[in-house]
């Protein structure tokens, strides 16, 4: 029988799946950040590399006999020129493995929106480091917003939540900004607290060591401190930051919607999965308007890239395939 | 007679001067960007030495006879350890000049506030690219606020309005946030007006190119549209941007105020020198509590570096010397 590879191509996780079209997983395999974009074209070969490997070899599949393959990576849903570089570095890791079929690209947003459900119409959104929304018509995407990146966009994205987060508390220990209970958390986050340091100089010296620690990391690592804003709900500061931050997201769904597409709401990422303040602000404002889908919750697209997978390999994804693709690769983890 | 050579090494242009004790400048060279930080070491000593060769030159001192070196640098308000590589640097730089002579390291905010006024307490605020404030009391910075970097404050700065205007666009075209004239002024800014382009995908044509674009240069460059927020204050959107902006600028100047220092407040930075809107706020937040010094603008920093050169070289900066660099130094360039 016939399988084909889908990969969820992701900027800290790549995963690769062999499924037969019957929607049974065979193989897993996992490995680190596999975009070019964000990782570098050499480490995306080596995770795309050792993901399919692994999923190949799980299997024990001739790799020569997958009949396509189906890779889900961020901006794939919008630009990818014939001659983007990207294309060669996914061929050759491909072909480093054995695998000379055919492969194609798809959004990671419609991955993550087919890892909910198996209709053809609705949304996805999705608030992880970044934040977008999909409108989804007919399998395909219709309407991309948001997602412009950690500079320009994905406003109330954990790297925009966390931002507005070390920025009170530079505010606030500058004297600039209010007190809030947010400075005390992160400074022992960063095991910066160590006690009274008297004041050096025109600044405190604790400003100094943590504006030291958060330039050295990569601007996106600020994500990390998004859960300090919703950790103190009676605190203006904070309150303000989630407050900002549920607005931003609300607009990303507004703009997504059309009156004529309905359908289930699909949303992953941490801020949406783990922060109900926000999910719940997103579903109000999606219900507006008498939408009636079920809201779904995912945690990642592998199991949608499959369901692309499948579809590109002819077989039509209902209910029941749906599932048999969620179970065995459950059953595979 | 005795000379003492003074440098305004900035992010963008390195000034020096060779000044003798009365206060008369003798010789000025001008170079690029001289602060190791920013432009690199090996671009900084160039420019070091580029800026001190002319300036000696234009002298026709002997450099041997330099009496002390005094050189005005972002960041040496607070902390410049003796381990610091910036002193390394700039040593090398001096000495292939042919400048032996012992120099000293002082804050580019102090030079500012010395560049408007022979006053030895009171404030300076500079809002360009980045922003932030200092009290000086006694001829030296006693509390400095902001200035924290274009990720982490520079609240009200060049780049966080230009940040936030452009961030504004995008979320127009992107349809999460309202119609505002910035958006067609940008586009035409960057020669993306480019007439109709057909919609191209789930996504906005323009906004590929502009995102494009915006993301090519170094973030810091996002402070060149600045000027937009303040082309249209019938606009809601760009009179937000003002407004939060004014509010920033407003507590950074109010954080640095103690009630026991009056005396003059200078202003700098091309949002102060340009915008009437973001002085008047700055001045009035200041004179509340009853400060009545005089407001002064300065363009840059070089005869305020001149005046703390002539300080460390021993001599008493009344407001004949004061006006004596200051004419002398307009004379030369």
């Amino acid at each position: 029988m016939s399988v084909v590879l889908a990969v969820d191509a992701g900027g800290t996780s790549t995963r690769a799946l062999v499924v037969d079209l019957s929607g049974r997983s065979l193989g897993y395999g996992r490995a680190g950040g596999g975009n070019p974009l964000s990782s570098g074209p050499a480490t995306a070969a080596e995770s795309l590399g050792t993901a399919v490997r692994g999923a190949i070899g799980q299997a024990g599949t001739d790799p020569s006999t997958i009949a396509s393959t189906t890779i889900a990576m961020a901006g794939a849903s919008t630009h990818l020129a014939a001659d983007d570089p990207r294309n060669r570095v996914i061929a050759d890791a491909l072909i480093g493995c054995g695998v000379d079929a055919a492969f194609g690209l798809r959004s990671d947003l419609l991955a993550m929106f087919c890892a909910g459900t198996p209709a053809l119409d609705g949304y996805a959104m999705v608030a992880g480091t970044g934040a977008a929304a999909v409108r989804v018509r007919a399998g395909e995407v219709e309407h991309v917003v948001d997602g412009m990146g950690w500079l320009l966009g994905d406003a109330g994205s954990g790297f925009w939540i966390g931002h507005a987060v070390t920025r009170a508390v530079v505010a606030d220990i500058d004297g600039r900004g209010p007190a809030t209970p947010m400075t005390p958390a992160l400074l022992e986050m960063l095991d910066l607290s160590s006690g009274a340091t008297p004041p050096s100089g025109p600044r405190p010296e604790a400003l100094h060591r943590l504006v030291e620690v958060l330039y050295e990391m990569r601007p996106v690592r600020l994500a990390q401190f998004a859960p300090l804003a919703f950790a103190y709900p009676a605190d203006p500061v904070a309150r303000g930051v989630v407050d900002a931050a549920t607005t931003a997201l609300t607009a990303t769904i507004n703009a997504a919607i059309d009156p004529d597409v309905d359908g289930p709401l699909v949303l992953g990422g941490s801020v949406l999965l783990r922060q109900e303040v926000a999910s719940s602000a997103v579903e109000r404002a999606w219900r507006t308007g008498g939408r009636t889908g079920p809201v779904r919750l995912v945690e990642e697209g592998t199991a949608g890239a499959a369901v692309l997978a499948l579809r590109d390999g002819g077989t039509t994804v209902d209910d029941e395939v749906f599932d048999r693709v969620a179970s065995s690769l459950a059953a595979l983890r």
